[in-house]
């Protein structure tokens, strides 16, 4: 119960996200829509289809579209209240992140994938729909570049995977990764914690011919 | 047959119109047939890997990868002409549309989904490759920005939901919906239609970086 | 044993042209990572999910994502190295190409899809990790520019599909179809070879907005 409130305000704040990206890219509502729908679910669905749960969760539940729905109206409808409320945002988004992680990895688990999978799909779970946001946006995915974001995620999944070489019973251990991943994610975000970017070595031709 | 001829007619249409943005992209020949051959049947493979339909159709049929490599045959060896009769490109472009929405939904409806899966499925279907087409070429999805398109394939989607609700047998309401969609896409591209492109809010830092 | 080496080598080369990849767009080092890993099995990964191979396979096998890793660290600690070695790169990643292009084909082979599957999963495999990158870097792929690059992985699947009709057996049909992939790329890039780029038609309103 607690759990699907959270489920819920994470998509819903995934979806806010995309919408607002869709805004700045000045998209038609509708691209907005598909913007707000992807970001929210996008990492879900690639995580369902390499798992094999098939038809993703999304299609046959309709809790999530509507949400995704809500958002692109009020998106549409009140822009600059969105654009000011952008710190609620990135906070929800902290929450989907770490509590999506979980998700991933629990789903990974289940179908008997080792600590590669596991991770990679924990990640892909909380990671994808942002990159899969900016791919459609045609920008680099802001994830790869300086933010602590994946890193957390990736961080919160490799706690899961040494908390089962615990005691801890497994609802505790997920609670606490959870936990991990959105108070490192809401520091970073506080204290404007980033990794460094890499230093180009050289120039290549490539980077500057479209 | 008619049938047969019409999906034909519309992966021609949508294998062109990726021809013609390989063009315009100055690619190789190759990458012309790339983008031919994602543009026409991107949006169905999607659908089909979403569905468990494995391997999607046509990688078992050989007729539609024939379609592409003469669509890019076509494009590579008379790009003039391809770009003079682009009117009639999008004139099967709008075919395409409202026979893959038509075929999207009934795959979806197989497969047992409800109401949210049938409109995501029928879409993907129908501007999936669309979309692909224009990730490949790195450009933002011109289906998200202003064009009267998804949007005509949703509404199409959502008609074929309301007309189970009536006494209609499936055939015809399959087809008015189909007939929807195409005319609608038509009049749009004739009397220059689009959805209002949304301001951005605030000018974004992300906007002017890349 | 040799083929596992082979393999091996080209996944440790594919993953260390995603990490270059990585460092001219000044990601950071988790970004670095995922482009080598986008990079290195992306290609793979699509392959699986269009068969029905799932999980994929790196999911349950370590020593893909060690290498992955490994090469990121090379990428992250040794930059300038990294750049100066790039002809060694491109070695390993011809041979990479030439047996994912055999391993693909093979796949699609086993699930017994005819010519069309044969060489499209055979060119996904050799050639989708590459389009991944790009696309994650927001550029044009550059194996759809003008490289020969996938049109080799092409030649060499058709290859393929035309020896079976020969007395050969399987195993010396497929080095030497990996031989002339490795071959032909690497005299590509010691001569300059390329397909000549396409002249755009006409230009077009969409090329100069973004």
């Amino acid at each position: 119960m607690a759990l699907t409130l959270l489920d819920y305000l994470g998509i819903f704040a995934f979806a806010l996200s995309g919408a607002l990206k869709g805004l700045r890219k000045q998209l038609d509502p509708f691209g907005v829509l598909v913007l707000a729908l992807a970001t929210a679910v996008g990492g879900g669905t690639i995580r369902d289809v390499v798992l094999g749960n098939i038809p993703p969760y999304w299609l046959s539940e309709r809790n999530y579209v509507l949400l995704v729905i809500a958002a692109t109206l009020i998106a549409v409808g009140m822009p600059r209240l969105l654009e000011r409320t952008e710190g609620v945002i990135l906070f929800f988004d902290a929450i989907g992140l770490g509590l999506y992680t979980v998700i991933g990895a629990t789903k990974a688990m289940e179908k008997g994938l080792g600590g590669v999978g596991v991770v990679a799909l924990a990640c892909v779970t909380a990671c994808g729909g942002g990159m899969i946001r900016d791919l459609l946006a045609a920008e680099v995915p802001v994830v790869l570049r300086k933010e602590i974001y994946a890193s957390a995620s990736i961080l919160g999944a490799l706690l899961i995977l040494g908390l089962q070489y615990t005691a801890l019973p497994s609802p505790v251990s997920l609670t606490a990764s959870a936990i991990v991943v959105v108070v490192l994610r809401l520091l970073a975000l506080r204290f404007h914690w980033g990794l460094p970017a890499m230093k180009a070595p050289v120039k290549h031709d490539d980077e500057t011919r479209r």
